[in-house]
């Protein structure tokens, strides 16, 4: 966790989905966090080379035989920020210890597959930082708001989820799910942003402009995303995102929380330490 | 290019291999650059945001269609710092456009296979950054040396490497290849620091001393892998690696370089901005 000057609450409790309803979620604030902006950019800076370090503990066991690894799922609207947080957060890591997979409409060969079975193949090796960009839960949000397949397709994979990501636990992959929400307000500007900027062009779809009208169905599915498979193995939190340096110093803060709860040390050495000095000096 | 103040030579003129001689090189040089290492720090820092832009730029293409991609095989003996680059270069560009792959023993599977198989599963997408540690080479370097397959068998692969490489060429990616060099001296401090540190015990293994026995056969693989397929469209260019600094640095440049050769304009909006911005505004 962060000095207690900053945070005045944990930020895994502070953005704990229990119950929380996404209609009523306030997008533009910054729980359990103290400072202004400008103390969360400082503090970013500060807590981002600490989760170089602990990333670098992560990777040094992977490639001793630990088998275990994290997963950041990063679930969001539209100009949520997900790519913000892929390229400041995941970005102050080594590129070595980031398995990134994003997750847009299937191609017609996953179309022939089960929905997981793209997603079981970009999984995080051992000692590996996984990060998802939308996820298996599009299958449940995007299908079911626009009613790709039919309700009793869908609603079986609440249960059918739950026992992949019980599973993922089980094998030693620690999951972070991040439900990252943006207010209607918000993202309009942040659209017309990429209207206006001869940069941003590419990132601009019409049919997000489409999909504004589907809001109060999307936050429908996200909410029942967050009632059925928010676990006490994997939990749901709930990122307010109108503010990006909130929310790149919260998920910041849970990857440390979840790589601190690792106790990671650094790898024992498996050989005679001062036989290879040795054997070193006389090559 | 870099500031005419501190590169004397463009880097791609001052690394190109043409002819030069692994032996006689001098691994401590810092070819082209005539600053020193505080010099050289402060550059870095400054074109590493040249980098980051520039690779932007590719991603943005890469998503609107264009098919061009940029490949950075990172080829040397160990403790030359491969992963160093990966960290201090490729880490100061968004992890979304780097497709990164690492080329060990070869598993189980992989053997079954040619040699060319695994490297094909990794080859970078479209708009992607791509970057092999170790690579393909292996097959005629370490292969060789410890002649795990006949010479005859060996043999042929240069050939066949220059085709594989001509194909991806023509189909659009950039290739830079970059053969990273450090002294025996150097390589033995390097080693020993690995034995000194208990965060650094992971990276040492006894089998790297035994290499170092090889070290003139290595030379001369090299030299073969230089002379017979450094070609007009995948040249090879040689990397001094005793000083990490300078290696980092150059690598940067070369980048910079083959992605400033692609001459990447932002992707043109591909729809009615005026239209757009209207029907945004009544969302």
């Amino acid at each position: 966790m962060a000095k207690a000057t900053t945070w005045s609450v944990p930020v895994t409790k502070a953005l704990r989905a229990d119950g929380a309803k996404v209609r009523k979620f306030d997008t533009s604030a910054t729980p359990g966090f103290k400072g202004n902006k400008r103390a969360g950019e400082a503090l970013l800076a500060e807590r981002a080379q600490v989760l170089s370090d602990l990333q670098e503990r992560l990777y040094a066991n992977g490639r001793s035989g630990d088998q275990r690894s994290v997963l950041l799922v990063l679930q969001g609207m539209d100009t949520a920020g997900k790519g913000g947080i892929v390229r400041h957060v995941i970005g102050s890591v080594d590129p070595q210890g980031v398995d990134h997979a994003s997750f847009g409409v299937p191609t017609d060969t996953e179309k022939k597959h089960h929905y997981l079975w793209r997603i079981r193949k970009e999984l995080p090796r051992a000692g590996q930082i996984g990060v998802f960009d939308r996820s298996h839960y599009e299958d449940v949000l995007v299908v079911r708001v626009h009613e790709l397949v039919e309700p009793p397709v869908w609603e079986k994979r609440y249960d059918e989820i739950n026992k992949f990501e019980r599973k993922l636990v089980d094998e030693g992959t620690t999951l972070i799910k991040v439900a990252m929400f943006v207010s209607l307000d918000e993202q309009k500007k942040r659209l017309m942003q990429r209207l206006e900027r001869t940069d941003k062009y590419w990132k601009f779809n019409p049919a997000d402009i489409d999909e504004r009208a589907y809001w109060p169905a999307y936050q429908e599915a996200y909410q029942a995303v967050l009632d059925r498979t928010g676990t006490e193995y994997a939990p749901w939190h709930m990122l307010p995102c109108d503010h990006k340096w909130y929310s790149r110093l919260a998920v910041t803060e849970l990857l440390i929380d979840a790589l601190t709860g690792l106790k990671l040390e650094w790898p024992s050495a498996k050989f005679d330490i001062e036989e290879q000095k040795r054997r070193l000096l006389e090559s």
